[in-house]
């Protein structure tokens, strides 16, 4: 066996952070990491903590530390910043979290920002999260700023996501509503202290009211807390247990385990297509001559893109 | 020529309206409509206005509208919603827009949701951009909800980036920062009459204070507005003049829209091979002798996906 997997499977948190260093950067080791430790994945369960901006996720994740760690079960945090592409390395806050349990070997915390090309953050997180599986973190957060896309892609890759918003974000809740409601298995309304968050509840309460159900839906709780005083964070925890359970039976975790083990074979695969696609096309574009063409409008990017798809070499695209 | 190219040329609404569903529906006729259309591109100046939930963009994009039609220019705005995929169809906000302009053929808005696929929305957005463009609006804005990679996508599609922000987002507000330091041209503070705008203000401008500059670079300017009472509307249109003519300076436009041309074609070559490589895998993964050996971690997603990969006839990814 690869000396790393070895002490990652082991636990040793030296060697966990440089995995993860080895998936970010791509090097040449991390396909044969991952296939070393795959099979001893499949233990932690994953939660993501998603929601947009403003909303105090950082600190309801800290909470959510503190409380599973009195159950003595070890927690590993990828904070996934879509954004840090333009500012490289973890932000602040993440650094002050990760001092402040850095002598605490059963928590891991660590910060992800994008690969630069498509899809390789989803799967740099994914690869992170099994590389703390297999080092036997219980519970693994996947924590996301965002809203859309990264929204939705983390829903795809975690056993429960906890969808956290905050009274008064305005009309634009309409949009992560619309979103938000088919991927959140629990709403966590955090600063309830704040105004607004009677109207905030009403509004959930009416979007999961038109959510077509049977008796194999699962409803999502909606949750009032004050992350920051500690409120309500037993009770989410709650709710996500409440939400394994369900998945527990009937094989409905296993089924969605499956399916996910699909996806990350497309995104691979895609991944890798994409960037092998740029290399070649970053040096044939440059060296083409309808490049003038393109940009007096005597051509177009259409033309000039399936051109040189044919020009690839694969069957028939 | 083709009809519907024809058409849309003319300026007629309902065969604009159609070109877009075209391409939205990523049809057979969508190619050959863009190919038609690409030549009559370039005169429309595009706008993107993005930001995080709760900015206001909306209200915002709405009074510039007004503003811009006083002047006679004709706007289009394309609502972009990366959630959409769940929703189906436009947000109830943009249909009310729609009908408060729906007598003014000086005004075009359309809300577009992902096509599902990877960078599909991104090309779909600018493909109807092209269709507005060529039917000669002067302006289209792209309205973008998003933190994060759908933000910075929008930054690389058009020639001026609004970042619209509001005071109280909260700790998150430096993640907004950091992403978005790189890509906003302009930065608008609305519902300035809320508590704590001189925070954000100054926050804003230390972020601006620690860019590197040189006599090249454009200096964002930070406004304070009030959209829902016109406030600062006036200056934000202003401010956008000003961008524009400093990319007029030294052929920055020109450079600016000619490397956006060779990341479409990059787009359109990579959304290809990702739908095709689908479209097989799909098949392939479901045919595959394997599958339940990656279930039982026999197998590992990426020995499968590299395995794939090999069968697919392309060179050597």
């Amino acid at each position: 066996m690869n000396e790393l997997a070895g002490k990652i499977i082991s636990g040793d948190i030296r060697s966990i952070a440089r995995g993860i260093t080895v998936i970010e950067n791509d090097d040449d080791g991390s396909v044969l990491l991952l296939k070393e430790l795959y099979r001893h994945t499949g233990k932690a369960y994953l939660i993501g903590i998603t929601g947009p901006p403003g909303g105090g996720k950082s600190t309801l994740v800290d909470k959510l530390i503190k409380h599973y760690r009195k159950q003595k079960l070890r927690v590993g945090v990828l904070a996934v910043d879509p954004t840090s592409p333009f500012s490289g390395g973890a932000i602040l806050g993440d650094r002050v979290r990760m001092q402040q349990h850095a002598t605490d070997g059963g928590v891991f915390i660590r910060s992800m920002g994008s690969r630069g090309h498509l899809g390789g953050l989803a799967l740099a997180t994914t690869d992170a999260a099994k590389i703390l599986d297999a080092a036997g973190y219980d519970i693994v957060i996947f924590e996301t700023v965002g809203i859309g896309q990264s929204e939705v892609e983390v829903a795809g890759r975690v056993d429960t996501t906890v969808l956290v918003t905050v009274p008064g974000l305005g009309d634009d809740v309409q949009v992560l509503k619309a979103g938000t409601m088919e991927i959140a298995d629990i709403f966590a309304v955090n600063k309830a202290d704040r105004e607004g968050v009677e109207r905030c509840v009403i509004e959930l309460e009416q979007l999961l009211s038109v959510k077509e159900m049977d008796q194999n839906t699962f409803l999502p709780s909606i949750l009032q807390l004050v992350a920051k005083e500690n409120q309500g964070v037993k009770e989410l925890a709650a709710a996500i247990e409440k939400h394994r359970e369900y998945l527990m039976n009937d094989g409905r975790l296993e089924a969605k385990r499956r399916a996910r083990v699909k996806d990350e074979v497309h995104n691979i695969i895609t991944n890798r297509l994409d960037k092998w696609a740029r290399a070649k096309l970053t040096h044939d574009l440059e060296t083409r001559e309808n490049l003038e063409e393109l940009y007096q409008k005597k051509t177009d990017p259409y033309s000039v893109a399936l051109e040189i798809i044919n020009q690839l070499g694969i069957e028939k695209p």
